[in-house]
């Protein structure tokens, strides 16, 4: 039974939130927890759009409860810190990614990869340590186990740095992990959205060369002079995908409506990695043969831990990793999430929390 | 154009064939090279029956010429050695495996991994360095390259050697890439053929947990008992599978009839492997989210590089890794095969060539 937040919680929070699945969302008044002798507590300053934020108001996958209040891009200033909390203080500039708990004890946990925890807490509609729901970042302040808190180093404009904490860590993490990070391989990114262009620019500073594998060949002058990718492969011109056969040490595919995965698998070289990120939720079809006789691997991840989490962000600002935004007002959050469904956007949409969420309601 | 061997080659052989496409194996007069100067002769003592020689005889692949002589899982004794040879002498016991040849020069082949190579020369029905088609181990003689050539060491009993060469090597390698060789590990083996049963043997003296996957409830007693597997789960069972759910490192499926992977993605534990062995020629569901959810991998290979084939060999020898041989006469190879179809066979089918091929052409 989970427990109602404005009975449990003294500190008055408002953010905009989808009250029934597949709802628009709207200003929504709610409580958060006291600030915990471990926790810290901020004040919102911007929070990315992520496509699973979609995903989650249309409840695709089963997770959502609601009133929903969505976002797990957050960056933030802290205005109170716990008396147990070592790492942070007021007025620090932090981040918080897709998940705020864990279990702490589990082997995954013990290894830095919370994000692997089978008792992981979503940064919203999750079930809380204290059985309440969690409510996300599109909303004025938010309470978090320091664990589950990054720094935002002063080098990252801060609207931008919102990203990183999800869509950042999701490409930086199976990059490292598959150790598609050594400079001088070829790889190859499909699909050119919010994770596609994080993709591109990771693996750049990390000195791969880069081929962008798209739909769109409209896209091309854009990957490659603003982006900085080395060539591009139009995925639907035969000619074009045979040229590049067993080229790539690694494809990261971020698409997920169903595909066919083996034009990908010929593009890859033998021993290649073909990194799955598209939440397909229809099984897609996997030629065996072909993976077979060249070694080659299918995988993928989510997200990355908070060891890691912290070790991109520092990587980001060291290598001015810094991903393409169109910030908005909280009031456009529901056209911005209409426009995103169609991949209009370069590359990621952040709310202005900080200055746009009026609480109209108190 | 396909050179005629009989019209090239100076060395008279004889052995089986396929004359056309899915016809039962008889007896055939053919020629061989005669030995070059980097060459070794043999003369065959035994050849295992693998499963691709069906699927070879069948053409199953496309990639089959006729008259077809089929085996490579090759053990025999030197006869003749070429000038330049450097690693055997007349007398000594080898091995040969799927590969005769290699191109020695792309990258593949540069880190001994001839088996990727993409020009390899199959150890029959491929088109040799010379342009005519290579006949493999059903036969009395052959003459291979010494790169192509391994030694078997004393300790190993010459007839169950031979399903080294490729049942062996097949997961050999694999546990040793995807890292399922260290002590400790929980691995699975689905299906209990030629490949599984080495597999788990393999598997057990790398130090893993070892449960058998199968359909076949009355194989437990077999598999725990004779190959001396952990544990044992009958894969219809869904409350087996389930209490099962994300306890395995790695798993080593050699089914190659269509079936489901998503009880095997749950049944590994985060961070697993699938590691496939079946020639599947239709591609199967690949679910994606169970895979990224856990940072799962599916993957594959085929066979081993010329360095690592010794290396396993030598293994296998130390460790007393023998394949469970049925061994058969050359005359009931077309018979084994048909039992072979029906799993009826523990676990490999070994032919006596040494004793019982009889040159009744000549």
């Amino acid at each position: 039974m989970l427990k109602n937040p404005e009975e449990e919680h003294p500190k008055k929070a408002f953010g905009w939130a989808a009250r029934v699945q597949s709802e628009v969302l709207s200003p929504f008044k709610f409580f958060r927890r006291a600030t915990g002798e471990k926790d810290v507590a901020l004040k919102v300053l911007y929070c990315g759009i992520c496509h699973s934020d979609v995903h989650m108001i249309n409840n695709d996958w089963g997770l959502s409860y609601y009133p929903l209040v969505p976002g797990h891009e957050i960056v933030g200033e802290v205005n109170e810190v716990g008396s147990k909390v070592e790492k942070f203080r007021v007025g620090d500039k932090i981040g918080v990614g897709f998940i705020v708990g864990s279990c702490r004890s589990c082997e995954n946990c013990a290894n830095n990869l919370e994000n692997y925890c089978p008792n992981y807490i979503l940064t919203y509609s999750s079930k809380d340590y204290d059985g309440t729901i969690t409510y996300g970042g599109y909303s004025d302040i938010l309470v978090v186990n320091e664990h589950f808190v990054v720094h935002i180093p002063e080098k990252l404009p801060l609207h931008a740095a919102a990203p990183l904490l999800c869509a950042g860590i999701t490409v930086y993490s199976p990059l490292r992990y598959f150790e598609l990070d050594k400079p001088g391989l070829h790889l190859g990114v499909v699909g050119l959205g919010g994770l596609g262009h994080m993709a591109v620019k990771f693996a750049k500073v990390m000195g791969a060369k880069v081929t962008v594998i798209s739909t769109s060949p409209h896209k091309k002058k854009e990957a490659m002079e603003n982006l900085g990718a080395d060539s591009f492969l139009v995925s639907y011109e035969q000619d074009q995908l045979e040229a590049a056969r067993g080229s790539m040490d690694g494809i990261i595919n971020t698409i997920s409506a169903q595909h066919s995965l083996l034009p990908l698998i010929r593009v890859l070289k033998s021993h290649g990695k073909l990194i799955m990120f598209g939440g397909t939720v229809k099984p897609l079809e996997l030629p065996i043969i072909p993976l077979l006789a060249g070694r080659k691997i299918i995988g993928g991840g989510v997200s990355g831990g908070m060891k890691e989490t912290q070790e991109m962000i520092d990587f980001s600002a060291k290598h001015n990793v810094i991903p393409e935004v169109e910030v908005i007002p909280m009031d456009y959050a529901n056209t911005a999430m209409e426009r995103l469904v169609k991949a209009d956007v370069k590359y990621k949409f952040v709310i202005n929390i900080g200055n746009t969420l009026k609480n109209s309601c108190s």
